[in-house]
């Protein structure tokens, strides 16, 4: 079993890593609290014996081998330490140092793996800062190049590469240059099924599809005071609209596709002038790829409408669009198993949520494991797991990282 | 007549007075670009030879005074050089340039006054960094207390009396210390009346009633793959219903009143994260106070019935209310007479914009000339008014201050 204390004292260590002026916990990728977090991580990957290696998006890599296995492909365990704005602090740091603690757990104990396992912390996961999410496991799989990864420019107008160049995690490796056999990843559900079903375990065996995009609406600026309702052409409104749209048609539906207008912005946003433009981004995802394309489909024909009816132009750029993934049924058997040989239930589901497994599932068989959100909530400083059920959830891992490699 | 190239090469002057990075006027009250333009104003005044007064709220004077009538009640013309964010260059500058414009008409003509005569220039009459707006003409007026005022902070989290006293206005005369015999302000109409009908002198007989207040809902944060539609308290969509009701609401009257929200922010804002907060501004009118209660009142009552639908809490801040204010009618029927002498159409009118002179007019008789603007735009960098139109405009004020002052 794992070292519960140190694993947990080190969610902690890490948590309190990017607080800011009001205690709020915002690790945005290649920040400066970012910078501090993946210092202590590679500290502790150092003082755990492991090999560290940095590729050049900032994807920190800790590979134990031996003599004996060093021509395997190693087993890769990873998740991100990067974090959205006030945020909670189990969020992908459970899973790098649930990794972490499994490679020592085993390397204590004299088991002497057939391969090499590596704990990864991928870079800008969140796609808070720099979209996509997913970024470095993204760039890992090959799916997106190095150059336009490191060219991402920021909400804040910063450039990725830039920021990790100057935060010191530009590293030499090749993305992708770790190729492995399987890639398991830990992480908190985030969301309310486990908890509301009593199930300690999840044995995630699909992950829904992601739509993200950037909607400009361009009205024309004029004074709040003097210009008739029927003679405006109002941004701000016509994003107001959409809003409403998207929720009303994703509550009103049986399917399980979620809508999200998490951040906006207007111009020249001052209270007495109509504004000349609304900046917002819509979050669309459905388990189903068939039905997000109707969604999706749904959006567009929409914002072809309300650019009649409201009087203004709409453009509309694409941040990021993944598929739903299916993982590997074999890994999720084994998860499912290595729970009940533990006296632990679990259920099989879908990841409300994008993760790095759902990159590394186009190069490897991947699986992931879950563990409950108390009140379903994340991204929000409210996350909380219990000790018992995170230690659970790093004994699964390791009962699974020990088949996989034994 | 005035002097049409002087009066009109001032207002360009000025209008390049605070451009940003962009090329866009923003001279937001007691900014730098505030204090440029300020400083550019007063050279004027003095070069006119007028007595500069500036008093601890930062309104400036230009006083036109001599021996013979030092004692009497001055006839005051003022209007505010701050400007909204992306703004024309007309706003309020023309009214103070014209007011000056005027002085030095009737200087030159060998004119000799029955009262002194004078031209303000109002701090922060757009309120679009402090609230609320005609900020330096109510506390002239006796409206505000010059501590509120100084203590005002900024959408920029400045302190207004601080800015004042980093920009050299914070001055010594106790606000209010001009007791006007009458005031007058000349503006652009900056709504679409003027033009459709084809008059080019507006005699404003009344001003709109003024709402304005601030709106906070607290939902909360969570993620936006993993929460399902139904278990969602989605501040931002909360924000999205009250934008939407307003617009449906006074767009579905008779009524002219108008509702608009110029300015949002979003929390945390971030793409995939439920906003767990949202505050944006309400700017309500109309011209009858009875119908502005009924509104206000509907509006409240819509926010209750949110709260306990969408999960969300509302809190309400009043920035600024304003009754709807009548202008001195012996004033309007001399300027509706002087623009028949000029052989120019003139038509009575309402202000759908705020103005000092709405303040003013608790204090002394007051009233108020428009002149057209092009497609009814303002706030905006593409305000504009014909030469010819902004001439005859200031011809107008001189025969009407003649007259006061003769
Ligand atoms: N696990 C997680 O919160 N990932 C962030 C990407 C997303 O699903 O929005
Ligand atoms: N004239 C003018 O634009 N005033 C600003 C105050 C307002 O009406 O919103």
């Amino acid at each position: 079993a794992v070292d519960a204390p140190r694993l947990l004292g080190r969610i902690r260590e890490l948590g309190a890593v990017g607080r800011d002026d009001e205690n709020r916990l915002t690790r945005l990728a290649a920040s400066d609290a970012d910078k501090q977090g993946r210092d202590l991580l590679v500290g502790w990957l150092r003082q755990a014996g492991l090999d560290v290696a940095i590729d050049r998006v900032g994807n920190i890599f800790g590979i134990w081998q031996s003599p004996e296995n060093a021509g395997q492909a190693p087993l890769l365990i990873g998740s991100h330490i990067d974090t959205v704005i006030d945020a909670g602090i189990y969020d992908g740091c459970y899973g790098v140092l649930a990794g972490l603690e499994v490679i020592e757990t085993l390397k204590a104990s004299g088991f002497s793996p057939s391969r090499p396992i590596a704990v990864a912390a991928f870079t800008n996961e969140e796609g808070v800062r720099y979209t996509p999410d997913m970024m470095g496991s993204l760039v890992h799989a090959g799916g997106i190049g190095v150059g336009t990864v490191l060219a991402a420019v920021g909400t804040d107008g910063s450039v990725l590469g830039q920021e990790l160049a100057r935060i010191g995690y530009a590293g030499d490796e090749e993305p992708g240059f770790l190729r492995p056999h399987a890639y398991l990843e830990l992480h908190i559900e985030q969301g309310p099924v486990l908890e509301r079903e009593g199930v300690p375990i999840g044995a995630v065996e699909n992950l829904q599809g992601i739509s993200w995009q950037r909607v400009t609406i361009d009205g024309v600026a004029n004074h709040a005071g003097t210009t008739p309702m029927s003679m405006r052409s109002d941004a701000g409104h016509a994003a107001a609209r959409v809003i409403t749209f998207l929720r009303d048609r994703a509550k009103g539906s049986n399917a399980p596709t979620v809508a999200t207008v998490g951040s906006i912005r207007f111009e020249p946003n001052a209270i007495n002038v109509i504004p000349s433009r609304a900046v917002f981004t819509i979050d669309l995802r459905d388990p189903d790829e068939r039905r997000l394309r109707v969604e999706e489909a749904a959006l567009a024909s929409y914002l072809g409408q309300l650019a009649a009816a409201e009087n203004v132009t709409v453009s509309v750029e694409r941040l990021a669009r993944f598929e739903p993934v299916l993982f590997d049924i074999r890994i999720v058997e084994r998860i499912e198993a290595a729970a009940k040989k533990r006296g632990l239930g679990a259920r099989r589901m879908t990841s409300g949520a994008g993760h790095d497994a759902q990159m590394m599932a186009r190069i490897a068989p991947a699986a992931m494991i879950f563990v409950p959100s108390a009140g379903g909530i994340s991204h929000n400083p409210r996350e909380h797991t219990e000790d018992a059920e995170l230690v659970a959830g790093a004994n699964i891992l390791l009962d699974v990282v020990t088949q996989l490699a034994g």
